[in-house]
């Protein structure tokens, strides 16, 4: 199958995950021009897609300063050439073995720390000679998921430990303000407001690390939805590390991060079955091909959780494994329109957990089919 | 990673998928004897592991009779000397290469139809000289899903029409009666309830089909609460096809379909961050390892959707993609009994959409990893 390709969009196998290559390519530029315009760096992340195709497009081409979510991802692009990696995740001890094969490797491996723990773990692990770990503060500045809290004392005696301890490069922040997905609704206020605090509160953790005379070089802050539409204050900020903007989806268009003509995946799917007795018909996507994450939204608009792009009529009203359940929005079905085999097409509501789903991606320009992307799995 | 096998499940990296080789045989056979007891052939679905060694286990050893999901599957136990394969999803046209490919290849393969779109699909297309297709009508017998309406005259009308076609052999009816899942809950009587309206609905429908000449040498009912506790008149049956059941999981559980200590999959992670501040720490396995099927049901039992097997005092709370947010299911958590690194189990909701999300599953015997088994992914 991978070695002839699908002529066009209404030619691949359904199902299957279909990335716009002229969308994700205007997606990857806006975030570059956006950063430069604010003076931001970007280091953008990899866990949507996985690719290297997609890593080079969010790269501008020269494959450095990149983040990611596991150490498979970590390995498969220095395997690629790529450099200055971030590894996103709390670090535990019995991942510090790769970690040490990555920053022997790498010209820039950076490791996030949120505890005296994994500090301890790696003062305990030389790295070759000269080789030093480069090292950020995970901080939590209001999300309640990983990092060490803004306002805790405990976040600049780390910095401290860490910027003395012989081994180790401090670097500076991170953040992730998950937050700024505001319950996935579209409420502009309250994101900016989150915006703003988790920026006011990151900068003031970094200038109490600096009247210990320490300074933080990076301040770096990440979510699709906040630096999609960065807040002025953003500005103060020295690097943004999104991931999901590559494809951005439903989820995203929902909160408000882009438009619909910004989605740049869609899953490809067939009329299979007809259910006139339930004013239905069914596709072949079931959350085996869409993913599941998103199905507790799925009465949150006129259109479910999902959007067929070209029939606005349509909403997925349900999936089992293989199979997706449609109706009209309102009204009738009207079977005829929609015979056994039609090709549709599907926005997920999550990008990064539908991708997850297919071994690999088609790509197209237009209709045209013009190459397949392989993402790396496991971890 | 492949090469040299971890040696205890202390001993994989997390997150990962474990399987218990022994709940899985046990989980096996005792199917294969309750059929054996009901009378009944059991051809087992498999589309939970999609694996060789879970299908050998589940047809104890003789590789025939099996059901599938995808194309995919059915070619990759074409290719592993199974026989009897029936793609249990609706045909459409577009497949039906492939499908002629495997029905030349193999002694029997099975498809279904559930519209004449189906059938005169099937009707032109030849098979090598002496073959005919193997036919089964879906059967929709009130779980809303696929398959003609049991009550529908088109029923019999299709089976009048495959019948008297010169290249196709009508086997019999297939129904998966989704709704014996009643809303995941332990409702027994409705379940029951489910159970016996389904065979009987199936059974008047071959008494219909009797009446025309026509004989049902298959009458196939399918789902694992369901084939998990038949009731009495679920022994008139021919055939049952459940698939879960060789790993079971908390929606299982709770729906009475399995104790705990059946569920023989879980997903081993680690304790990645402590977050006092929240009552909570952070562990590496969010919906990237255990699928985010289920998620609605995360307050519908004191432990959330899933389960701690050692630790019935936890609750996973929520997840993102690479981390899961647990909590005490009251009161405060001591964090130092769950200290960075420390390994915990997680049963799942859905062990269909958890399985799907792992490249391969490690395989153990008590506490002794003794195999990896690799699923087939895709379509």
């Amino acid at each position: 199958m991978e070695n002839k390709l699908p002529e066009t969009i209404y030619d691949v196998p359904t199902p299957c995950m279909l990335v716009d290559l002229n969308r994700v390519k205007a997606n990857c530029q806006r975030m570059i021009d956006r950063c430069m315009t604010l003076g931001v760096e970007l280091r953008p992340h990899m866990k949507t897609h996985k690719t290297i195709e997609g890593a080079i497009l969010m790269t501008g081409g020269n494959k450095r300063k990149i983040a990611v979510s596991t150490l498979a991802e970590a390995e498969f692009y220095a395997e690629n050439d790529f450099d200055d990696i971030l590894f996103a995740h709390p670090l535990i001890s019995q991942r510090l073995d790769r970690c040490v094969a990555l920053a022997n490797r790498l010209e820039v491996f950076h490791v996030m720390i949120d505890s005296r723990y994994a500090l301890e773990s790696l003062k305990q692990k030389t790295l070759n000679s000269g080789k030093k770990w480069s090292v950020l503060l995970e901080v939590d500045c209001g999300y309640g998921r990983s990092g060490v809290p803004w306002d805790d004392d405990e976040a600049v005696q780390l910095v401290k430990m860490a910027a003395s301890s012989h081994n180790i490069i401090f670097r500076g922040l991170y953040t992730h303000c998950g937050d700024s997905y505001t319950s996935c609704t579209l409420d502009v206020a309250k994101r900016q407001q989150v915006q703003d605090n988790t920026t006011n509160r990151l900068i003031g953790l970094k200038d109490r690390i600096k009247r210990e005379g320490i300074e933080c070089k990076t301040v770096g802050c990440g979510s699709t939805p906040s630096c999609s539409k960065p807040t002025k204050d953003m500005s103060a900020l020295t690097e943004f590390h999104p991931g999901n903007y590559i494809f951005y989806d439903v989820m995203q268009m929902t909160i408000g991060s882009c438009a619909i003509e910004e989605i740049a995946v869609k899953i490809a799917t067939s009329v299979v079955s007809h259910k006139a007795s339930v004013n239905m018909f069914l596709t072949d996507s079931g959350f085996a091909s869409l993913g599941a994450d998103g199905v507790s939204y799925i009465n949150s608009q006129p259109s479910g959780f999902t959007v067929f792009p070209d029939h606005p009529e349509l909403k997925l009203i349900g999936m089992s494994q293989e199979l997706g359940k449609v109706q009209p929005i309102e009204g009738k079905l009207d079977l005829n329109k929609y015979p056994h085999g039609t090709r549709l097409f599907i926005h997920p509501w999550h990008s990064c957990d539908a991708a997850m789903m297919h071994p690999h991606y088609y790509v197209h320009s237009g209709e045209q089919i013009i190459g397949i992307w392989k993402p790396v799995r496991g971890w």
